[in-house]
C-alpha cells in the first residue's frame, strides 16, 4: 500500500516524468535487476515488493496532469478506492446470488443513465460491458436480432444481404463487429464526412445496391480522432423504421447543461454506447450499452442460452437480477462499483463541473493556439513523429498523433484528465515549440 | 485500506458468515441507512466510507473457506496486491506505448503457457481475454477464419453451411458464440456423452448432413458441471484437417505432474482456452486463448482493422508488442499483472502444490461421502433447493446446484479455494445432513 500511495503522490506532481522510456528488448532482457521471466521457485516477499516498485517505475503514469495520449486519462482517487474494494470483493456480476449489492448498483446506474438519455425505465434495457468496442458489438447484435430473430438459430445464411452504415470517422469497432458477427466488412457502407468531420449516414441509405437490406445506421457522438458529433437530431427522425446505434465515448457530456445540446436527439437512437471511463474519468474499464425498447430484449431473446448450472429459475430470490444470460461473455468483472462510488462522491453536479472544466480547457487551448503563428491544424508528418518521440523520451508530456485521409500525421489533443490545469496546457504548447525548433 | 484489510481478515475466519442474505427489493429500498440511490449532490467522506463498509457487509465473501459455489473462489493475497497495483496503474494493454511493462509480461506469460501445453514459442499466438466465454469465441472465430479467410470481408453468406461440434456437457458459450458469429445455434451439433459424462465428438463427424461442412470440433478439459475430461489424445489425432478448439477452466491442471495426464494430447489442439482464475486461484478475471500456428494468425489477418490513431506503424519502438489489433475489443483491462505476480510469488512449483491440495481435498470428500448412507449422487430436487436456501440464509457455506438431463437438481462440489481445509469439507457434509434432517 505504501508503494502504491507513494506512486500516486509522485504521479500528481507535474515535475515527475510520465515515463522512463525503454525499448521492448530492454525490458525482455531485464533492467537493473528487474527480471520479468518466471521461474519454478518462489521469490521472497522483499523481491516481490521490489518487482512491484519496478513495474510502476517503468510504466506510464496515465494520471499525470500532462498525459493527453488517450481518451481515458487521469486517476480519480475515489474511483481508485472503488477499484481496490472491487478487487477485494473478488466476485462476478452474473448472478444476484454471488453479487447482490453490485447487481442492484448496476440496475440503479442503468436507470439513472436511461433517464439522462431521455428514456423511461420500463422501456430500456442495458448492461455494463468491458469497453466501447464490445458495447458497439452488442448494439449491432441486438439491431440484427430485432430485425431478424431467426439469426440466432439459423445464422446469417438464412438472411438476405444485410448492410450497415458508418461514417468514415466512425469508430473502427463497427467494422470489427461486422467481421466478428459474420456480416462481413464489405457490407459496412462508409459514408463520407463533410469539412466539419461529421456525416449524415441516413442520406446514403437511398444509394443502397439492389438486394442490400439496411438494418443498422450508426452515428458518432464524439468521434475518436476529431471529437466530432454527427447531427443526431437532424437525421435520426427520418429513420424510425431502421435500427440506429449510437457509439460514443463522450456520453458524459449529457451531464453538462452547457454542452448536452451536442447530443440533442439521442433519445431517438435504439441503442447508445456510453463510456464513463472517458469524459467522466472512471478508472478503466467501464462502458455501458443501453438499448431502447421493452425490458428484456437482451435477456429472454437475443443472448439467452439457458445455462442450467447458473441461472436456475427456482432460486430463493427474484431472478430478474441475474444478468449473466444477457451477456456475450459469461463471467463479468465487477466494474460498476467505481462508477457508483464516484457518483456518490461527486453527485451529478460534480460530474457536470468536471466536464465543464475539460471543455473550458479545450477552449483555452484553442485560444492560445490561434495566437501562435507556428502552429497549424496539420503538421508535416516527419516532424510530428520525431516530436512525439522526443516528448516520450523526455517523458514530460504524452500526446497522441495519427494521419487521417489526405491529412498527414497531426497531434490529437484530448481533455479528459481531471488533474490537468491551464499551466499544463501552456507547458505542452511550449514543449512542442521548443522540441520542434531544430527539426 | 483499513476497511478492506478488516474485511479480508474477517473473511478468512470460518466462523464469520459468508453472506448476510437480503432480497433484491430490500436492497433497492435501502437497508439500515445503506441507500444505493444516486443524487445530484455529493456525499461526505464519512458517508462514503460507511457506503464501502456496507457494500462489503451485504456482499458475498467469495474467499471464505466454505465458499464452494463457483468454479472460481478463494482470495489470493498476492493476487489481490497485484489487482490493487493494476488499478493504480490504470492503463490499457492495447499498445506498448502506454503499457510497456504489462505487454511484455503478457508476452512472457503466454510463452510460458505455450511451453506447458507443448507448443514452441514461434508456432503459437495468444492473448488474455476477459473470460472463458470470450476466449472460446476467439477460438471459434479463428477456426472459421482459418478455413474461410473470405469470411472477414464477405460474411457468412459467402460460405457454405458450416457446422461445429460440442459435447452435450460442453460449455454453453460455444452455442452462444455460434449465435453471435452468425453461424446459428442450429449449426452446433451436440454430441451425447457416455456414463462418465465424456464425449467423443470426432466420431460424430461422419454423420454430418450432406452439404454441412464441419469446421470446428470442440472438447472440454474439465466440463463445467461434472468436471469431466473428454478423451483428448484419443480423438484429436484423427482430425488434423479440422480445426479443434479446446475449452476448459482447468488448464491449471497441466502444472501438476500427478494430474496433467488428464489433458494428454492437448498439444494437438489448434486452440486452447485456459482460465487461471479457476484452478490457479487468480483473482477475477483472467482467461487466456492460445492459438497454435505461426505467430500472427490473430493480428495481421483475423482481427486486424488498421486503426491509424492507435497502431501507427512508424512508432518509436518495435510495434510487434502492440496487441490491440489482435482483439475483438479495443481497450483491454490490465489483468495480466495479478497472474505474473502470483507466479513470481509461488513459482511453478507453488501452483503445483496448490492444485494437488485441491485434488486431495476432492479425494477426501469422496471418501467421506462413500461412508455415508444418506448421501447419493442425485438428491430429490425439492429437498435440494430448500437445503441450498437454508445454507444461503444461514450464510455459513455456499454450494451450487443444478439439474442435468434426466437428473434432477443435485449439488456440485468445487475445490478451487486455497483457504479450504478438511475441516471445512467435514462441516459442509454435516451442515447438509443437519439442515436436511426435517425435509
Amino acid at each position: 500500500v505504501n508503494i502504491l500511495l507513494h506512486y500516486i503522490k509522485k504521479m500528481f506532481d507535474v515535475k515527475s516524468k510520465i515515463l522512463d522510456f525503454h525499448h521492448p528488448h530492454q525490458l525482455l532482457e531485464g533492467l537493473d535487476g528487474f527480471n520479468l521471466e518466471l521461474s519454478d521457485h518462489p521469490e521472497s516477499l522483499e523481491q516481490l515488493l521490489v518487482d512491484c516498485t519496478d513495474t510502476l517505475k517503468y510504466g506510464v503514469k496515465t494520471g499525470h496532469p500532462r498525459f493527453f495520449n488517450q481518451l481515458s486519462s487521469g486517476l480519480d482517487v475515489v474511483g481508485l478506492a472503488g477499484a481496490w474494494l472491487t478487487a477485494t470483493a473478488n466476485t462476478n456480476t452474473f448472478t444476484y446470488e454471488i453479487a447482490p449489492v453490485f447487481t442492484i448498483m448496476e440496475t440503479i446506474l442503468l436507470k439513472k443513465m436511461y433517464g439522462i438519455i431521455g428514456w423511461g425505465e420500463t422501456e430500456a434495457d442495458g448492461i455494463f460491458a468491458p469497453g466501447g468496442s464490445i458495447s458497439n458489438l452488442y448494439g449491432i447484435l441486438v439491431a440484427r436480432y430485432k430485425q431478424y430473430p431467426e439469426i440466432k438459430r439459423q445464422g446469417m445464411t438464412a438472411l438476405p444481404c444485410c448492410v450497415l452504415f458508418v461514417s468514415e470517422q466512425g469508430h473502427y469497432s463497427v467494422k470489427k463487429a461486422a467481421a466478428i458477427l459474420g456480416i462481413g466488412t464489405d457490407n459496412v457502407i462508409e459514408v463520407k464526412c463533410d469539412e466539419r468531420y461529421v456525416s449524415n449516414t441516413f442520406s446514403k441509405i437511398y444509394y443502397c445496391h439492389y438486394g442490400h437490406i439496411p438494418f443498422c445506421v450508426t452515428a458518432s457522438a464524439g468521434s475518436t480522432v476529431f471529437g466530432a458529433f454527427d447531427p443526431l437530431h437532424g437525421y435520426l427522425t427520418h429513420i424510425l423504421c431502421i435500427c440506429r446505434q449510437l457509439g460514443g465515448g463522450w456520453g458524459g457530456l449529457l451531464l453538462s447543461r452547457n454542452h448536452s445540446h451536442k447530443l440533442s436527439g439521442i433519445e431517438r437512437a435504439n441503442s447508445v454506447t456510453w463510456n464513463p471511463h472517458k469524459l467522466m474519468g472512471v478508472p478503466l474499464q467501464r462502458s455501458a450499452i443501453l438499448i431502447r425498447g421493452k425490458k428484456g430484449v437482451m435477456q429472454p431473446s437475443c443472448n439467452k442460452m439457458h445455462a442450467a448450472y447458473l441461472f436456475q429459475p427456482d432460486k430463493l430470490y427474484n431472478v430478474d437480477f441475474d444478468t449473466g444470460d444477457k451477456t456475450i461473455q459469461r463471467g463479468r468483472h465487477v466494474d460498476v462499483f467505481k462508477l457508483w462510488l464516484m457518483w456518490k462522491a461527486k453527485g451529478t453536479c460534480g460530474f457536470e463541473a468536471q466536464i465543464n472544466q475539460h471543455m473550458e480547457l479545450a477552449k483555452y487551448f484553442c485560444k492560445v493556439l490561434k495566437k501562435k503563428d507556428n502552429f497549424k491544424l496539420v503538421f508535416d508528418a516527419e516532424v510530428k513523429i520525431l516530436l512525439q518521440r522526443r516528448l516520450i523520451e523526455k517523458g514530460t508530456a504524452m500526446i497522441s498523433y495519427q494521419p487521417c485521409g489526405d491529412k498527414v500525421n497531426f497531434f490529437r489533443m484530448v481533455f479528459s484528465n481531471p488533474a490537468t490545469r491551464r499551466a499544463d496546457v501552456d507547458y505542452l504548447i511550449d514543449a512542442i515549440e521548443r522540441l520542434g525548433k531544430d527539426l
